[in-house]
């Protein structure tokens, strides 16, 4: 059985023993029901992972003893997505949760022309990604940028592989066909009616490639979702 | 701009007319406010598409008149998935709307040892698959099966490809190297706590292969959808 992991954020990478926040010491307490001498780990979300015992099982102040400390070995690769964030916050938290799970570095609500969302609920959204980020046993937390505009976005990413996501009948290939492992990528995807037909010019005026996810029209979180279960397991 | 897509179930092929039921004439006329003379798809999940104006704006009884009929050339090969279902119902139907969107032709709910929800809504789920396909602008409505067991499963069906997703450290290949495009596929993916390894023995000696979905955990949910995603996209 998988030792369950903790969000320590705060966590110095020397550090001898550990608090847990109020809300870390419920969840570990009072919902896991975890008692003093159990083993647990620590996930700083920059790539260090902690073992530790429970000293103290107080509930709102859970102290454990940093028995072990190891770096996780950081991704091969980055992988970037740059996303249109849908009207019904549901559908992008839903994307957040699934992309940090299967494997995400950095996630930019992207703002096109159509694109309806222009604000977003950081805080809410973090905590989406670090629940995803335990969930799924990593000790990488996906950085979840500020919304950039298209055009700052095609104009000022120089990953080696940039592809842009859109619906329009124009020459373009299938993702897997174009994708190039062990590259940084940054992907570009639509908003709910595509990015219009001067914003797919440009990207591609900067060097992006085309790429089609498949043969059926796709929701804005599900082509985000389907790209990186593709780029993701390419690597 | 793409015609919007009605469901019409019970349509026959010859049909000249049709009346749509309540709830999808209070769609189309209250909610997407169409009116006489406007033109619309029907699909009647059976890759029958059909072209047809409105004649009377009814929003309990929408009639339109059948302009032309067409056949949707049916999936090349068939993608099925047998999988469990999660104790959480919104996770499962996350993964049917999305599995139906991104292209699936049968969900077989899998009972395994370790399967904590082994009733299905039915109908509820059956709207779900029903919106998805509308909304991705398909014609063929996925099967989803009576929920069977896993012995069942792995005896009596046999798919020329036949794969088992798990999360034990045994010899596995990637999904997409184990590939091989164009053969008819079944899946089957886990519980949260994943397949006994009895259940596996089992599967293997049946002729399963082993497949990995990645190098993270992943939920049972999303370890469905990225099959889908890795397999829908290879044909």
């Amino acid at each position: 059985m998988d030792l369950p992991v903790f969000y320590a954020p705060d966590i110095l990478p020397e550090a001898t023993a550990y608090t847990m926040n109020e809300d870390t010491s419920k969840y570990c307490i009072q919902v896991l029901r975890h008692e003093k001498g159990d083993k647990v780990l620590l996930a700083d979300g920059r790539g260090h992972k902690f073992t530790a015992d429970i000293t103290d099982d107080n509930r709102k102040k859970c102290v454990v003893r940093i028995l072990d400390r190891e770096t996780v070995p950081p991704p091969a690769r980055a992988l970037r997505v740059a996303i249109s964030f849908t009207k019904n916050a549901a559908r992008i938290e839903w994307f957040l949760e699934k992309a940090t799970e299967i494997g995400i570095q950095t996630i930019i609500p992207l703002v096109t022309q159509r694109t309806e969302k222009e604000k977003i609920k950081a805080e809410r959204l973090q905590n989406i990604l670090v629940s995803a980020m335990l969930q799924s046993q990593q000790f990488y937390l996906p950085d979840l940028q500020e919304p950039q505009a298209f055009d700052k976005v095609i104009k000022h990413h120089h990953d080696p592989q940039r592809l842009i996501a859109h619906c329009l009948p124009e020459q373009k290939q299938a993702l897997r066909d174009v994708l190039q492992p062990g590259k940084d990528t940054l992907i570009l995807i639509g908003p709910e009616g595509d990015f219009t037909p001067d914003e797919i010019k440009g990207a591609l005026e900067e060097g992006f490639v085309p790429v089609s996810l498949g043969n059926t029209r796709l929701r804005t979180e599900t082509a985000g979702m389907v790209a990186v279960a593709i780029i993701a397991t390419s690597f």
